[in-house]
């Protein structure tokens, strides 16, 4: 029998301690080699692609992620689990609820291992789903005093306040520049669409942990090289996926390659991560292939007990 | 809302009638240049791969079927129909029977437009899912009066004829070799994992159709080059695929290339198909990509209407 999973029953379902705990798993299975995630596969369509990244757990499932490039306000994105030892579909997601939860939790474990241990203030650019899933993953791994938000409509970031007091019980404002949003926070968040820098790095106080979101490219870039020239540590969670971006991540350029740590192996303890509390640690996110089918795997395990 | 079919679903739902019409449709698409159907993509995951293979139909549909290479008994194919207006997946297929079905409704087509008027016996070699589509789908367009059907299997053939005559409504009989199966057939099937000649073409008679649905490679194929120089009409549903197989199909060697012809091309009445009732008519099946979501649609359709 396979299980379908809407964005309702994704939300219901995964919560953000669990959905954090499944990606440190999953980094952890990616840096120990258990965890097989090959480049992206695609098929021209005419007008978009069919894009599958696919991924596998040796002994317990297989499985991917398609989506398309048509840009339709709908395209739902799919992630297929088999089990491993069968073949056999457990379970099917539809939708975006998995993928930006995903996302999220990566962002989690990021903060969890690169931030100060006493980070309480959250400064976001950013009103959309995965501004969203990074805030919601943020507070499960720090207890969070405060959250700045910034986005360009002021109707959407006044909406993203009110939902961070009532969703996750933390105060939180609205405020009208991303400077504003993010000065003298203790965790800072770009999780937006824009192509040209939307933070300067001297508005960040010592001790700051940043996770990117958004795009992260030469010429194509939510933040500029002051970021990454500010950072004293700078991870990312697929080394071998920024490698691959066309064109090249900001963060793989010289002089920060020789600087871009592995997540995985932050976790794993093979090297260090933040090492004092005035660092700068910033976290530039790939979205590790493989990780929304390790998370749906997580959610069929609930999901097939709570039916 | 997305829909989800089984096996079971797709089985009640699309009869031979339909199929063989939706395959008709496909195949003068793709000829028209409306069904897109490039290449196959496909991510290695150690052990096996994760293949797609996706079509798009301009203004209505896109989509794509996964399978994977690991051989697991239970691999649960998927096929996955996205509205071309606006994205959402409108349906999803898990299971094996959409696409014997899509297999077996191509074979019905090609039965149908080059197959004699007054075809009525038919063998089949393979007694599998495959086997049985092709017999499923030529009884839908030519009045059989009997089947004979031969494996290596007493079993399974035996089990074949009792179904041919307990589904179709035919009478059948399972015979101890390939030659006593086809000799003096009106319409031939070939539909076997042999990866070496099952079939001696002098055993076929004038005026015979062949269908083929398994290996067809050199060096790997069920059928010698025999059966190409008796035929006098080669055919196949997709030339472009026929010419991407490697190692290279039978069918796209010289002196048989330039003879190839696109099955579209014959419905669309551009190339002639048979012009002789006592020529031998040859179609090498590669399974037209798109036609499984091309399909899924029209079940999509229907399954809306019924449930």
């Amino acid at each position: 029998m396979t299980l379908l999973f809407s964005d309702d029953d994704v939300a219901a379902a995964l919560d953000a301690p669990l959905t954090v705990d499944a990606m440190r798993n999953a980094l952890l299975a990616a840096y120990q080699g258990r965890l097989i995630a090959p480049p992206r596969a695609s098929a021209s369509l005419g007008g978009g692609r069919m894009v599958l990244t696919a991924g596998h757990l040796t002994g317990e499932w297989y499985g991917f992620r398609s989506y398309d490039t048509f840009g339709h306000r709908e395209s739902g994105q799919l992630v297929v689990l088999h089990d491993a030892g069968t073949g056999a579909v457990r379970a099917i997601a539809v939708g975006e609820e998995l993928g930006s939860r995903r996302t999220g939790g990566l962002g989690g474990v990021a903060v969890d291992a690169l931030a100060r241990p006493d980070a309480a203030t959250l400064g976001v650019v950013g009103s959309g789903r995965q501004a969203w899933t990074q805030v919601w993953a943020a507070a499960a791994v720090r207890p969070l005093r405060e959250v700045t938000v910034h986005s360009r409509s002021a109707a959407n970031r006044e909406a993203f306040a009110a939902r961070v007091r009532a969703e996750l019980g933390v105060p939180a404002r609205a405020v009208g520049s991303a400077t504003a949003a993010v000065t003298g926070r203790d965790l800072v968040v770009l999780a937006t669409t824009s192509r040209t820098p939307v933070l300067d790095a001297r508005d960040l106080a010592p001790g700051t942990h940043v996770n990117t979101v958004g795009f992260k490219q030469r010429h194509r870039a939510e933040f500029g090289a002051d970021l990454l020239d500010a950072a004293d540590v700078l991870v990312t969670d697929s080394p071998a996926q920024a490698a691959a971006y066309d064109p090249p991540m900001l963060a793989v350029l010289p002089p920060y390659a020789e600087r871009l740590r592995d997540l995985g192996a932050v976790l794993a303890g093979a090297v260090p991560g933040r090492t004092g509390a005035d660092q700068i640690s910033v976290f530039c996110s790939t979205g590790l292939a493989g990780t929304e089918v390790f998370l749906l795997d997580r959610l069929a395990r609930v999901g097939a007990r709570t039916r």
